[in-house]
């Protein structure tokens, strides 16, 4: 593979990690000001502002990529100026805000992921991608632990928050699948160190999972459907309208001099 | 006066300081991924937290307040189970949202004010109030800075934002005259050197006021007309539309163990 290739696969990689991170953080701040109650929401907006923080960190060094394989970027025209099929977020990462079980159950399964994918992620042989996944990492710890809480909390909590718990796991757990699967451009950027072996996380990523399930008194699902083609910019509808919302202020302005 | 009657006025003025920043707050996270970039996105979502996190401490204060006059509610009761009549805030805080250039101005307004507020309060006899304020203090710094900084970036920008900015400052000067009232209330706590004369801030604010605008080479406004009444609770059609969104989640679970 010649270096430019290369370098082309880093800026895909970069950006859709960007992209996970701007979708999630654009759901969690739907939060802001409507969470149950006045901690929360202040909370709710912290780990959303993480997020967004994490996909610029990702988008400006996308932006340097982008400079030297000569299509050149800035920061801002990834988040707003790309279409949905250009995305190529993770699909569990768009889904709706739901109620508040379901966005509590989804931040579970994609925070214990982030942190094992962060933790390899520091050991990238690329130094910006290392270097911000160390940056990173205190944060992820921290969504995790508030995530084990509002767990253990709702699942072992009444009735109704039980039963509103189990159908949010039985209606995410679908898609999670996708997560930890990698296409050939992930493939070739793992065999040079650069990119994280999603694969190889599942396990670690099961037992945590589970372990935190188990203790809220919920079950695993034990479907087998599985939504896939977010890395290849398949999306559901959810998407579009996210974008939509998202972009709508930039786009109105046009290369606008703020 | 009674020592009883104090303390509910003391609760009164409390909960109106809450009501300011949690209907500012709710506004200004109405951006969060909204922003013209991320940045901004970023930092309109941090400022919007700070005001909800201001809320917070003023709503808890009632909440102790509130049981010495038997009348006990929780931090969540004023802010989600209260209805519009019942919120004191200043009417400029719940005004919409509108576009970039007139978030930019009603922040340039209310940032000044709360400069010379803050400051006052720091010295209120009442302890409580005076350490919320001094917490306070800091944040209040850092977005007048932001809001000197994005007025003279727009003011003196290019012609379409110039007008824009003009607009939103004619449109929002008649909402300002109402922040340095007191009624009765307010001012028997005055006397007692608990609750800040406001009235006394309007010179110092206005010489602030006047010198960002100038530089931003835009004009005063010259126009006579006022809107009053929000510390009555009477309040702009904008308050009933943000409180149903406001207090829809909250509402819904009504007494819910989360």
């Amino acid at each position: 593979m010649t270096q430019s290739n290369s370098k082309q696969d880093l800026l895909t990689y970069t950006v859709r990690l960007g992209d996970d991170a701007i979708i999630l953080g654009h759901r969690l701040s739907e939060w802001v000001s409507y969470g149950p109650f006045l901690e929360e929401d202040i909370a709710l907006g912290n780990v959303s502002l993480d997020f967004i923080g994490h996909a610029q960190m990702y988008y400006t060094y996308a932006a340097t990529l982008s400079n030297e394989v000569g299509d050149k970027k800035a920061e801002d025209d990834f988040a707003y100026l790309r279409d949905e099929r250009e995305f190529q977020n993770h699909i569990i990462h768009e889904l709706p805000r739901g109620d508040f079980a379901y966005s509590v159950v989804k931040q579970l399964l994609i925070d214990l992921y982030n942190k094992h994918y962060i933790e390899e992620l520091k050991s990238s042989n690329d130094e910006t991608l290392s270097a911000i996944a160390a940056k990173a990492a205190k944060e992820v710890t921290y969504h995790c632990r508030r995530s084990k809480e509002w767990t253990l909390r709702l699942g072992d909590g009444t009735e109704e928050s039980h039963l509103k718990m189990q159908r949010a796991l039985d209606d995410l757990w679908g898609y999670t699948h996708e997560i930890f699967e990698q296409d050939e451009l992930e493939l070739r950027l793992v065999a040079q160190g650069i990119a994280v072996d999603s694969a190889s996380l599942k396990d670690k990523w099961f037992d945590d999972v589970k372990a935190i399930i188990e203790q809220a008194t919920l079950k695993l699902p034990t479907s087998e459907w599985a939504v896939r083609g977010g890395r290849a910019g398949y999306h559901t509808e959810n998407l579009g309208h996210l974008l939509t919302e998202m972009q709508f202020v930039h786009r109105s302005f046009p290369g606008a001099k703020w």
